[in-house]
């Protein structure tokens, strides 16, 4: 028996219940963060003789020097060759469609010249080198991989770095081959903190990156968040969740299966469905009773639903997304007719899957926008993966003689009024 | 007698010597941390009581009542009528060409439909509330105000919340004019951590905004980089640089002049030139020199030239944008000869300053792009404060009965190839 909790929107203390449900403090564990400031520092200091030894002991692989850290290219090639074909095509199919979607994301440079001459603009590029971080072992999922790869590639980013571990000498086929579908330039058998630490500060072996992206456990996002600055990281992710809005016309089993889909992540997975339609809560209900006992990662989905998960009765679809907007969910669905009269209510989420055909699921996988996406209410104020987080902008400002002598007479007055004399005399030099 | 220390791009150890005078790390200071631990956490708990406490002992004002730290409206309206005319113009001038700039930055929803009907895009939206830190004291600066506010109103944000501590009960009528000519929504005369806390939990005078933007002292930033994640933050600034390369045709007191800008912001700015005419560098050296004690800002300039400036020989101009591209720099002006065939080589800048006539310090103030600028070599990977950074964007997916049931297809093989049942049944469902 699966029994989600029910809220109503129409009780007086809705809105702190739902506060209450969504509450998600990440603490940080002092033991962690000391084991990763260790590793950090001696991966600076000690560079590939530290990377050799943490291996050693972490990962129980008996290496001895550097180059035993690199995956030849041929590997990845050879993982591919072997890979058998229906996952091969779909692998390829899936990466086809994401390099598709994201080629619309691609910034360009741009400028535009005012009556004096003076030009304005801003030039876009990508960056130089990105570190991937690849966990390994069981969560090691060649979407992921894709979803990471391509937009850098999209980007023209000059080289992608990827690290993934490989405790006892295994290494996950089916992603070096999603790697060499990817086209990801170089590849070290490394993991961890230890990963991260040479990826942000180079060793002789590992190039040094600009930015590091990638999922990974507590001990890779502490260390990410710890070279923060030194390179550029993307968001560190909390436990993935789904909304989804049913108006109550879909059919019943097809939302119990979403609700699992997000469910089997694992035990900190939240799934909430909200209806104004208080019959279509029960069947849901109902259906997720009926269809638990078959799920593989039951155990893991009865824990997630039972204790993160919920059923929330509004009044209508206007309410409904109200509790959208609050939660600012990562995945949303919107599974209602003609939802395209309603996502522009949609104020705060990372990805809206419209219309009742549109299972969450597809967007994991293949249908082109990216899985990586802002969790525990961060689509407040942040997107999804994409392009733009693999370009960068520099301001182009190019004066004309006349419109250096105007705006150097504003500059003037303002860099006097902050009391700042030097900046006002190199804007007067050009204004005679 | 200021002397700068020389490089030579043709000294076998320039490269790690230039790395050396570039390291910068910022000391982690425990007592700060925490204290501003503590300060968070109280005003979690206690909100407005504890905003008049920590406002009664850092700003030494007699505060009973939160109404006490709202600054009407009329404040704001009344420090604009009062400010000098000049000035007044000047900051408008500033503010409409700001504004004109960001224009071109602001990013609009696509969607495209495919074959079988499915519909996939990006929706853009505005943040919602923006908390917008503006320093009391001596380092208020309302050009500083108008740069990240601006871009804000931009993008349409619904409400900007500005906080600006009023010590001893002074506030700065130049930055309240600015305010009101940007068009901030609220103002809270508080500062510092506690400052920080409000707009990340809200207190019940406060509202809980979605980012937090603007310079501060290290407990405003390392207030900023603790509530992370709750909210969204801008980057944590380092000290201001910049590098200038010049051919050797430009006027020596010109460059010299645009070197102490920079250097007069404080003792940890750097200012660099480097150059192929070794004679240049000597005659800019001779300039600084004749024109430094009419600084008002000598001691801070002479102090930041001497410890963290340089003068660089490099072979050529080619070499010298190897350099710049290596320093990643905040500023960058190209004063050479026909800048334009130069400015695609840059691959890491802030904002690039083209051509003789342009002084950096427009750009700081009145030129049109932002002054928000990455710093510490965090061009490689970031870019100028923009519209952008006020916008966010969620990914849109609708799928047709038919791109369901193909994508359906390929997800599901995914999806059991991660071993994930609940994400291939959900699929599954959608392509009968």
């Amino acid at each position: 028996m699966l029994k989600l909790q029910r809220l109503f929107t129409k009780d007086n203390n809705f809105w702190s219940q739902l506060d209450s449900l969504l509450a998600w403090d990440t603490l940080s564990d002092d033991t962690v963060t000391q084991t990763v400031r260790d590793i950090l520092q001696n991966v600076r200091r000690h560079g590939d003789a530290a990377l050799l030894d943490y291996t050693r002991q972490f990962d129980r692989r008996n290496v001895q020097n550097p180059e035993e850290l690199i995956i030849p290219k041929q590997r990845l090639q050879q993982a591919l060759r072997d890979l058998d074909n229906t996952q091969r095509q779909a692998l390829e199919q899936a990466a086809e469609r994401i390099r598709n979607y994201h080629q619309h994301q691609k910034q360009k440079s741009w400028q535009y010249t005012e009556a004096d001459g003076t030009i304005l603009g801003q030039q876009i590029t990508p960056l130089s080198r990105v570190g991937l971080y690849v966990p390994g072992g069981k969560a090691a999922y060649p979407s992921s991989l894709l979803m990471n790869a391509i937009p850098a590639k999209v980007a023209e980013v000059d080289e992608i770095i990827m690290v993934v571990p490989a405790p006892d000498n295994v290494l996950n086929d089916i992603v070096l081959a999603a790697a060499a579908i990817a086209g990801v330039e170089k590849i070290f058998s490394i993991g961890g903190a230890q990963a991260i630490a040479a990826l942000a500060y180079g060793t002789a072996t590992v190039p040094k990156v600009d930015k590091i992206v990638g999922p990974g456990n507590i001990y890779v996002a502490t260390a990410k968040s710890m070279v923060f600055g030194m390179v550029g990281i993307d968001m560190i992710a909390g436990p993935s969740e789904i909304l989804v809005i049913c108006d109550g016309q879909t059919n019943p089993d097809w939302i119990a299966m979403d609700l699992f889909s997000q469910a089997e992540h694992d035990e900190e997975a939240r799934a909430i469905l909200v209806s104004p339609d208080a019959t279509f809560l029960d069947t849901v209900q109902d259906s997720m009773n009926r269809l638990i006992d078959k799920m593989p990662r039951a155990e893991i989905i009865r824990t997630s639903l039972t204790n993160r998960g919920a059923l929330i009765q509004a009044k209508d679809l206007n309410e409904a997304i109200e509790v959208a907007n609050f939660i600012a969910p990562e995945h949303l669905e919107l599974s209602i007719e003609n939802p395209q009269a309603w996502n522009s209510k949609i104020r705060h989420a990372g990805a809206i899957f419209m219309g009742r055909y549109t299972a969450e699921a597809l967007g994991d996988y293949c249908a082109g926008p990216n899985h990586v996406l802002p969790t525990s209410r961060t689509a407040r104020f942040s997107s999804p993966l994409g392009v733009y987080d693999f370009q960068k902008r520099s301001s182009l400002i190019m004066c004309s003689e006349e419109g250096a002598h105007t705006l150097g007479q504003t500059a003037s007055i303002l860099a006097y009024g902050e009391g700042l004399s030097a900046h006002a005399q190199s804007a007067e030099y050009r204004t005679t």
